[in-house]
């Protein structure tokens, strides 16, 4: 199994030549570390994964959790998995020394989540979001709070959720109605149902603390009327120890296609006299908060998705390398021994188009990591800014393209292996499964779109589009004096064009109309998806053509011909359609629009 | 449930209106019935369709069937429904009143499958195979072997399968393995493994009869030297009673993601003394039999994609209309009431993208039975010559294009359901996954190009595709001289003209190099595929500009207004990105053939 784990040689191509992880070393914040502790977390992230996450990822699946009205049950290795996860330290991997982390770079804490993911999707998803959790506590709890809640969460005694989503309002946050009533010492009782929160219940920790959005009895309707508010599934005593049942219950959970061994839970707050609620940071101010955990775990679903792609993808190669069948359409002898089925040029074409976007997504989400990282400790307040901005134009772009195409490169590997694929005999079917999750939480598609276009492209933003393309066009001028990539620059500032038309006549569209202008967000997010993806594979064919030149050995440079390969089918077959795709956007074709509720 | 069955007034559309069935009443063989028979059939098949197989669609997708290692269980609901079917007698529908049919066109007994298919498509998977395999028998088999078999599998004490696949060969059937070796009465003696033969056991008939292909002791190698086998599950008396037990065993059941209702098996031929195996027609002929199921079995698997993507539609539309969620984006007031989320753009975009999809693969469907039936029955050679050259053109493309848009269609439908639609709480998490099947069985996409580009259009075909050009141009030509069809023709014209060109160049290309002209078979078929369903589309605008022309009535201009409005969607977005792919496969683009093993 452990030989099927994501791939050491891409991780390390991906962190050290594509970003210059080493340089954060400069930092001050990491000064105490070196390359090792990078290596080396690396190393522990991998074995643990391989060695108790991969081994029940099926077993979860057909075992999902089940609720007897009093207890939620799963199987026991979930357990195991959580503390050995937290015993390594991954739980506060990136927080200070002080606080009792390890004070490692973001980006080396997401290359190890991309080993879990990829080992057991749905087991680590109760660390990613305890994770999360446990950032946005970091951030905007008081310090009686952190000081009563942070170190059980950072060591795994305790876990978290984020608890957003109610039955009524879906994706529309601002129509929540989970109530929020002042109590005793500036406690507040909540009341309300909310749906679809992972990890909602289980029996993995000593207690739950749900980061809950609640609306303060007498607050604004809409966003601004919303507080965030932290609640426990028990309360917790002054002396740290778990006290009485919280008025927290499981209302039920939801059976879901894939990402069986999360629970999804349905959570009654406040079925009896409220539950204790500790209000975080001011009162109306609960989404601005909440949007920090929904953007970092909106990078975190795109590298699900990109670690699920490249599981299939690697999956789909093993099997491609083994299995023999039939021969080459030139060969008419039947007793000519048969191929595998990798020499089938259909076959090749579809893992490489797996390994374009389950490479490409993984890339883009580790960059996306960096950013994350430079924003916080670049050394400069420029830099620390750009990487904000750019970050923030390109989190909707990271979450969706991956869980786009990442899909596709699962659906693919179902197809490589045939009917195979389909059955629960092999892993590819469960992959497809899970990986279908990821357009939709923590944002559908159609949300994000709407948050690249109307948000991050409106009046007010701007700033990061701008950074983005004048990055690209920094690369192609790298690129067009390279032999290799020099075609492929040339393809991808077509493709820069048409999104630099695009994005224009969007801006001035939406400007006239909004609900006109926002009517082809979507696709849009796709155009500007598939260009900035065929930047990444651009920055990776120029790193490959160095690597050639300069003489690499010889599994080297199979890896390096791989990737300018692939980076030559990227541009050639996936930019292909931008420019008609884009032709509908920027003539306002807005036939779906004009389609009548009563005409379907 | 009956409500979100297919659509009654689409199935007409389709049936007496895009296609002229009610004409085939002139035809000598179907004078003793009228459109009322036709119509009953169809209302028979809705009623049964909605009353037994649809409510038990969940239930045996959480229930599949198992094998205690001597008998297969599964819900005792699979029986009724079965039973039902064959009573109504669907089994016999298209056969001659001489042998016990209903004597009814092809193209409303597949009209009446789409229903089942749409209500429990694992169910009525048992059926379908069923009378495939009869009808391999009726044209092949000897006067002696009928009289014994026919009649029971015609009246649903029998059921049939089709064995083609083994573990070692999967798509090559050239390498199949298993043995017939000669035996008394000129009987013969099977030997050899099946794979993931659909049906191979259960217990919902009296006995199974397997249509197998094997190689009679030596015979050539490849496929030439294949033959044909009846080989019963048990043995059956010359007085037609069942005997004893063959030596057939079930090996064990395959796992499934979904159409989970049906077993998928792997038999063993011959554990013992050998099968009992009767030879069908001639030795070594067995290949050229088989087509004709796989063929039928092809449109088969076409129509029960675009059942599931009918689905997988009526039920997002169902769902959008209902659920309220957010404000549109000029609204900025969060005291406005919510809108139903079918009035957000981006989910009308979803739903009309999946309406030309299932709609277009349903139509492609129905027109395909309608040239089987014309193969067969209509009144000149020329007529009949020409509907089996079409027909023959268009077999991979009435598989694939279902297959891969009517996916995408059930794919579209768990995004507008969100997070519900990923749950088992609603029904579009198993249309999908019961979907993912039909891209691979009865013939992979793979495979499906090969044939459409190797063999449809090689060196000896080329009339299917001289006919289908002139089909469309004829459409074309009376589509100019409609105000509200003439700019989609314009549309349509630009993409046959790629299809032309791109066809040119890749006989050219096969000519030169059977490997490389091969290599990008698929994205071939996929772009024929699109042009044959904007046909499609296009004859459907023409009538519903007819309709509204001539002043139909308010649902019914509701109904036209959204035949055309679909048209024209699926001109200017589903054709949008022709041309570019349509330059990649002229120009030779070889990017993934070239990719080297070591290179991944």
């Amino acid at each position: 199994m452990t030989d099927l784990l994501l791939n050491e040689c891409e991780l390390r191509f991906q962190l050290y030549e594509l970003l210059d992880t080493e340089a954060l070393l400069q930092r001050p914040r990491y000064a105490e570390h070196d390359r090792g502790v990078f290596d080396a977390s690396l190393t522990t992230a991998r074995q643990i994964a391989a060695e108790l996450f991969a081994p029940h990822n099926h077993k979860g699946d057909a075992n999902e959790p089940t609720f007897d009205g009093e207890r939620v049950h799963m199987i026991a290795e979930t357990k195991v998995a959580w503390d050995a996860f937290a015993q390594a330290g991954f739980l506060a991997a990136h927080h200070d020394f002080a606080d009792g982390g390890l004070q490692l770079p973001e980006v080396i804490l997401r290359a190890c989540m991309a080993y879990f993911n990829a080992a057991n999707i749905s087991t680590v998803a109760y660390s990613f979001l305890s994770i999360g959790a446990t950032n946005l506590l970091r951030a905007f709890a008081s310090p009686p709070l952190l000081e009563r809640f942070l170190a059980p969460m950072l060591d795994g005694r305790f876990s978290g959720t984020m608890a957003l989503t109610e039955p009524g309002q879906g994706s529309a946050l601002g129509d929540l109605r989970t109530l929020a009533r002042p109590a005793e010492n500036g406690t507040y009782r909540i009341f309300g149902q909310k749906m679809f929160i992972s990890g909602g219940d289980h029996e993995l920790t000593e207690n739950i603390v749900h980061m809950v959005l609640a609306r303060i009895e007498g607050a604004p309707a809409g966003t601004k009327g919303i507080s965030l508010f932290l609640v426990p599934k028990f309360l917790v005593n002054a002396d740290g120890s778990v006290g009485a049942r919280n008025d927290v219950a499981l209302a039920g959970l939801l059976h879901k296609m894939g990402y069986r061994n999360t629970t999804s839970t349905v959570l009654s707050f406040g079925e009896h006299d409220g539950a204790v609620g500790y209000l975080v940071g001011e009162e109306h101010q609960g989404l601005s908060y909440m949007f920090q955990m929904m953007n970092e775990a909106r990078i975190g679903v795109g590298l699900g998705a990109a670690s699920l792609a490249y599981q299939s993808y690697i999956h789909a190669l093993d099997y491609a390398r083994q299995r023999p069948q039939g021969r080459l359409p030139g060969n008419k002898n039947p007793a000519a021994p048969q191929v595998r089925i990798i020499e089938h040029a259909d076959v090749r074409r579809m893992l490489l188009q797996q390994k374009v976007y389950a490479e490409g997504s993984l890339a883009l989400c580790l960059y996306a990591s960096s950013l994350v990282e430079d924003a916080h400790t670049a050394t400069t307040a420029l830099a620390r800014n750009n990487a904000g901005e750019l970050l923030d134009l390109l989190t909707p772009v990271v979450k969706t393209y991956p869980s786009r195409y990442g899909l596709l490169a699962s659906e693919i590997g179902v197809q490589v292996l045939g009917g195979a694929g389909y059955t629960r005999e092999y892993p590819l079917e469960q992959y497809y499964r899970d990986n279908r999750l990821n357009p939709i939480h923590e944002g559908t598609e159609g949300i994000q779109a709407i948050d690249l276009l109307g948000r991050k492209l409106g009046p007010r933003g701007g700033d990061g589009y701008r950074l983005f393309t004048a990055e690209v066009l920094a690369t192609l001028l790298t690129a067009n004096s390279d032999p290799h990539c020099a075609p492929l620059a040339a393809l991808l500032a077509d493709a820069l064009r048409v999104l630099e038309q695009v994005t224009a006549s969007l801006q001035t569209q939406v400007t006239a109309d909004a609900n006109l202008g926002m009517a082809n967000a979507t696709p849009y997010l796709d155009l500007f998806g598939r260009v900035v993806v065929g930047w990444i594979w651009l920055r990776q064919a120029l790193l490959a053509s160095r690597a050639l030149g300069s003489g690499a050995g010889d599994s080297d440079a199979d890896f390096y011909q791989g990737k300018l390969q692939a980076a030559h089918y990227y541009m050639t077959w996936e930019l292909a359609s931008l420019e008609s795709q884009g032709r509908l956007l920027t003539e306002a074709n807005h036939v779906a629009y004009y389609m009548q509720d009563r005409w379907f």
